[in-house]
This record gives C-alpha cells, structure tokens and sequence, in this order.
C-alpha cells in the first residue's frame, strides 16, 4: 500500500501503477507513472537519481523506456514500488506528485505501426450476419488465423481528442453520394503495446509474448459505417477507419495484470503449430461502455478467441518486424449477450434497433456532441482490482 | 550543367538533384543530393554555412528538412544548384562530394504512415479476372474512389535490403496449409512522400498537392500471393505484403519532374467534386523492371488511371492528417500490354504462362536468389532525361 493520500486500497495503488505522459503549466511532456488520483514525475524522479534508466524516463514518450526490454520493466517497476511504498522515501517523492486535475495527458507513446485485429468470435459472427444475411456468418479463414490489417498509426490521439464527424463516399444504391458520415459508430477494443523490437525476417514465437509485449491499453476505433461498406472490397477498411482511433492516457504494464489471466476459449478446429500457445490464455478485463453518460454494454474481453499471444506470433509469422511504440489492437470486443456488444452496428443491429439512452434519447448511430466512454477493470492481487484508464471522445460536427 | 566530373548531360545533372541519405567510413547517416555519380554532403555543406535550412539538412533523415514546406524546398535547391554550377563554389564544394561507389544508401527518410493504392485499371482489371473470373474485372466502387489500404510502415526498406521469402498461411482448398510462399511476386510502383504536415480533422484539397508532396520514389511492393489470398476477406492484404517493401534511395524532388506532367487518362464516370482536378495531369513516368538482368517489363506511369493529387484528397478527404515522412504508392503500375505489366501475376497470368529469362531459364514467381530491380526515366528540360533511383532486392530463402 501506498503513502500517497488516497492511493491505498483504490484500484491505482502500487499494484497498478500504469504509465503516462503528462504535461504540468510551463512543464512539456515528461514521463509520469499514476498513483491514486496523482501522477509522480519519472523525469523528475530519474533527474533526481530516485530511479534509473539510463535517461529512458527523461523522453517526452515512453518508446525509449519500453525498448528497454523486461528486465528493466521489472527492475524500474520494483523501484517504484518503495519509493510509494516506504515513508522513507516520501520527502524526496512528494514534491514530484502532481495531482491529476492538474496535469494535461499527453499520448504515451509515439505510435509505430498500428494493426486492427477481429478476434472477437461474437463479433465478426454479428457483422457476417448484418452485413451478408443468408450467408454463413464466417468467412473459412476465420478460425484458422486472427484476421487482421493496418490502421493509420498518425491519427490515433489520446483520450479526450475531440473526434470532427468524418466525410467521405458512400452508396447510394445507385452510385456513390458524399457527405459527413450518417452511421458513425465506435467499436470497444484492447490495445496492446509493443516494447522490444524485432529484426526484419525475424518471428516472435507464441511463447514470447511477454518479453516483446510492455503493456495494455483501451482503444475506440471509431468507424463511419457508411463510407466503410463503401470502400471496402477488395482491399479493406480505409477512410471508414482512418480519421480517429483514441487510446487511453495510461499504459497498464503487463505486471500489473498478473492476476487477470484465465483459459482462452478452447480453438475448433486446431490451429497450425506457430499458433499454438500453452496455455491457452486469454485476459479477462471487463471493459463498459458509456454513451452520453448512460451505460450501454459490459463487453467481456475474457470471451475473445484470439489470444495476444497468438496475434503477435501471426503478426510476425512473415518476417515482419516490430518496433517499441508498435500497437496492436484486439478488435471489437462483443459477448454473446446484446448488452454485451462492443460496437453500435450490434447494439442497434444495424441501426434498426434504436437504444434508449437516459432522459428518453433513442440513438441507432452517433449524433454530433454525442460522448463515448470505455473503461475496464480486472482482478488484481488479494482481491484488490486494478483499473484500466477510460479512453473518451466526444464527436464535433463536420467540418464545412 | 554542373562542374562535377561526369554530371554534365547526365540524367542525374543539376536538372534532377534528388535527396538521400548515406553513410561513408566512419561517418553515420548524413543528408546528401546526388551530382552525377557523386554525392553532395549536405550536412557538411549546411555545417560550413554553404546552404541554409536551419539546421534541417544536418539531421539523420529527410524528415525535418521536408516539413520545412514548398517554398524552403525551393530556396535549398536553387542554392544547390548554385554551388554546383558555379565554378566560384567549386574549392568549397568539391571536399564535399563522394564517389557513390564509396558510400551506403540509406533510408532516406522515416517513414510515417504507408498507404498503398490501386490506382491501375489495367492492373486492377487484370487482377479480376485471373482471381475472380467470369465476373465484372472491376468492382462497382473502383472508378468513383481511389481504392488503398495502409501497409506496413516498419518494414519499408532501402534498396538493396534482402528479402526474406516469407512463410505464412495458404489454402490447400481444404483449409490452411503452412509454409515459405511459393507464389512470391513483386508490384512496380511509384510513391509520394509527403513534407507538408497537415491538422487532424483539415483536408488536403486536391490543388494543393505541390504544397505537401516533397517527392517521388521508386517502390517494390512485394507480394506472396499465396498468403494474400487465404487471409484477404474480408479486411485486406496484411501478412502477404507486409513482410517487406522496397523503396529507392534517392527522392526525387517534384521540381525535378516539371517537365514530365501530362494530362491523365479521362476518367468516365465523372468523379465526385472532391476529386476533380483541372488540369487533370500524371507523371509521364517510363517504369522498366529487370528480373535477373532481363527486362521484362515496362510499365507506363502516364496511364494511372487515378492521379496523385486525386489520391492525397482522398486520403484527407475524412480529415485524416499527413505528416512529413508519410509516403503513399500508386499501386503496381500496369500497361495495357503483356510486356507492360507491374507484377508476375500478371507477366505469367496467374503462374499459368511462364516468362523466358535469360539463358533458357523459366520462371512463374520468385526463387530464391533472384534479384528484381525496377528503374525509371522521365523527361526533363531542354530534352534532357531524369533517371529516378533504382530499387532493387534480392530474394533469399525462408528462414528454418
């Protein structure tokens, strides 16, 4: 347990502990870890010779620090712990608390790549059958590898980056119209965030996940559903994805989600050798999602039938490289249940189902100044839980 | 004309000027344009305050000096020219050239964000029909949009890089098989790296091209087809493209190609308002592609049916930003010919139709240790010609 005020006991105690950046009146971005309702300043904290690493924590973004490699993770992370934990350290430590109100967060990372999975059985089942009525719901690859493609890594911005109503084409049925998006949606995702890096021709096995792996995030891929079922034979989702992915603030390190592994859904058919990972584990975060304030769906991420693991080691399985600020996102996140979906293409089965909002507010898509929440928590030590910081955006009208 | 040995008349004289980045000896990545078959230190020439760009020209890669804008590009290139016409300059100047044989080409840039069109009706046409035959070659959406998708970003390489044969999943027509791709191909293609950065939520209109646009490379688009097939429905190529992508070394400045615009096939339907660009003009480049030192190839890039200043509106059209570094390609650039094609796929139609190599030697894809380079030429001023740099890669066998 910590000294800092309020940190003991709330699920952003020293079992926590989630990295950020943050920037503090005349202070540009600097390197912060979360305690409580605080933020310690690393920078401040590596400058001081409280913790080392090599002037990793002294960057404007976490890539240097996470490039470090697992064993630094462990050994700043142990650090951190006494100085939060033994008073002895509370002089030298709280003047570089900042509490949380007052500071900016900044993006945590600058991103590499950036690769949108859909490893949600529930969901690509749901989209198959909204999308392709009649037909059987998943393409034959699907149980074979995790679908995946690339994102545009230069547009995912931080929580609480207003998100301008996209334009684009869409069908008429009769050619293509254009205008701002009518069927903008957001799609419940976790993201996971490379640290070590990988040489080109390279594969990073299933079972090296967590060497190459630094941490979690929450993601909102927000989609305009219209221009994507427009544009996206042969070659995939473009526009309907590109203008916005936010991220939240606070990067979970795997440690601290030690407590959250559970068996993974059992795979039928077997898949291929490289994708084999024992055991099977999956993370089970229970994400929510809140519109306008009001709760909508409780996707549970335990449920997917991809693992991260398995994701990585397909990822790589061609040679291909990755690079520490690298991010790789789950897919939607959808149970079984409707108030368990992670997009509002499933919530108003698209959008012939209008949900009701607080205050007698029905929505089948977004309206502009419309705000969409995802938070998550999981099972920490002791019982204690650990929280996983909100990625928010609120939706601007489109630009003129 | 220049007072280096051997520019003069060149295709690579004062008219041309392309950016790169090299290293030499001891000395790391440096910013250096190419006279002849020398090239120019710049950092050494900004260093001994012969050239200007505030410190731009004196970083590892082109980034910086790119996101200086349109009209810093042209200041650097008229004062370039100066030194290298002048024979004043020439005791400043000459310590400052190196033989290219005893340099290494870099990247030239960091790349941001990859993003690969599709921009070819003969290309696209093509591909129907060998993968969808019997149906319309091309899909309803394809002259109303320019079709893309984001590639791979960090594993977009300089030429020379070798290519590791990629393994990965295929279909043996009763589910996946695994193992190194046996239908490796290429895709000829030309792209755009952007300087100018743009504001998340702004477009790019599409008259403003020559003001984001820095230049121009040669690009490889490496492709196992085998692994594209399987994996591509319904999100797109990833693992069969995103193992490797070739780029030349040299950006060739837009100004560089002033002379080598023409006006662009008509496109019928009319496009959408976004997309109209009066003059409608494309570069006339003359591509040629060389598989083991037979040309098989020579693709024309006059005939794109889309232009790039129609892709880059596109690509903001949703508010999407660009930043300096990011570089998008006009997908595998094929002629109405069988000798004019961009890809393997469809010199051998399929694989179906073998191409003669030299020496009796036959070949439907890739084998290992077959070196493809591609090259092109375009007209300058006063009849001159402009040589683009040279891409090229060798094939090397699947790791075990």
């Amino acid at each position: 347990m910590s000294w800092v005020e309020g940190a003991a006991g709330s699920p952003y105690d020293v079992h926590n502990l989630p990295y950020g950046v943050f920037a503090h009146g005349d202070v540009p971005a600097r390197i912060g870890v979360r305690i409580g309702e605080y933020v310690l300043d690393l920078d401040g904290a590596e400058a001081a010779g409280l913790v080392l690493a090599g002037g990793a924590l002294r960057e404007p973004s976490l890539n240097a620090f996470m490039a470090l490699g697992q064993a630094q993770w462990g050994t700043v992370r142990k650090r951190v712990v006494e100085l939060l934990t033994d008073p002895a350290h509370r002089p030298a430590v709280a003047p570089l608390l900042h509490p949380l109100a007052e500071v900016d967060l900044l993006m945590p990372f600058a991103v590499g790549d950036y690769v949108d999975f859909y490893s949600s059985e529930q969901h690509a089942s749901n989209v198959g059958q909204i999308f392709r009525p009649g037909e059987p719901p998943l393409l034959p690859n699907w149980k074979h590898l995790p679908i995946g493609y690339h994102g545009r890594a230069g547009t995912v911005v931080v929580s609480g980056t207003p998100v301008v109503r996209p334009a684009g084409q869409h069908s008429t049925g009769d050619g293509p119209g254009y205008g701002p998006s009518t069927r903008l949606d957001i799609e419940a995702e976790v993201g996971f965030v490379i640290g070590l890096g990988s040489a080109l021709g390279d594969r990073v096995p299933v079972e090296d996940f967590r060497a190459y792996v630094f941490g979690v995030v929450l993601l909102n891929d927000w989609s305009a559903r219209d221009l994507q079922a427009w544009e996206y034979r042969p070659l995939g989702p473009f526009l309907g994805k590109s203008f916005a992915t936010s991220i939240s603030p606070w990067v979970v390190p795997l440690d601290a989600l030690e407590h959250a592994w559970v068996p993974a859904p059992e795979q039928d058919p077997p898949v291929l050798e490289y994708l084999r990972d024992e055991p099977h584990l999956g993370l089970d975060l229970r994400l929510a999602v809140d519109w306008n304030g009001s709760r909508v769906s409780e996707p549970p991420f335990a449920g997917m039938y991809w693992t991260p693991a398995q994701q990585l080691a397909h990822l790589t399985v061609n040679g291909a490289s990755v690079r520490a600020g690298d991010l790789y996102a789950s897919g939607t996140v959808s149970g079984v249940r409707r108030d368990q979906v992670g997009s509002f293409l499933e919530l108003t089965w698209g959008g012939a189902e209008p949900v009701a909002l607080a205050e007698g507010v029905a929505r089948s898509w977004l309206a502009d100044g419309d705000t969409v929440t995802i938070s998550a928590t999981a099972a920490g030590p002791d019982g204690r839980t650990v929280a996983l910081g909100e990625v928010t955006g609120t939706v601007l009208p489109a630009r003129p």
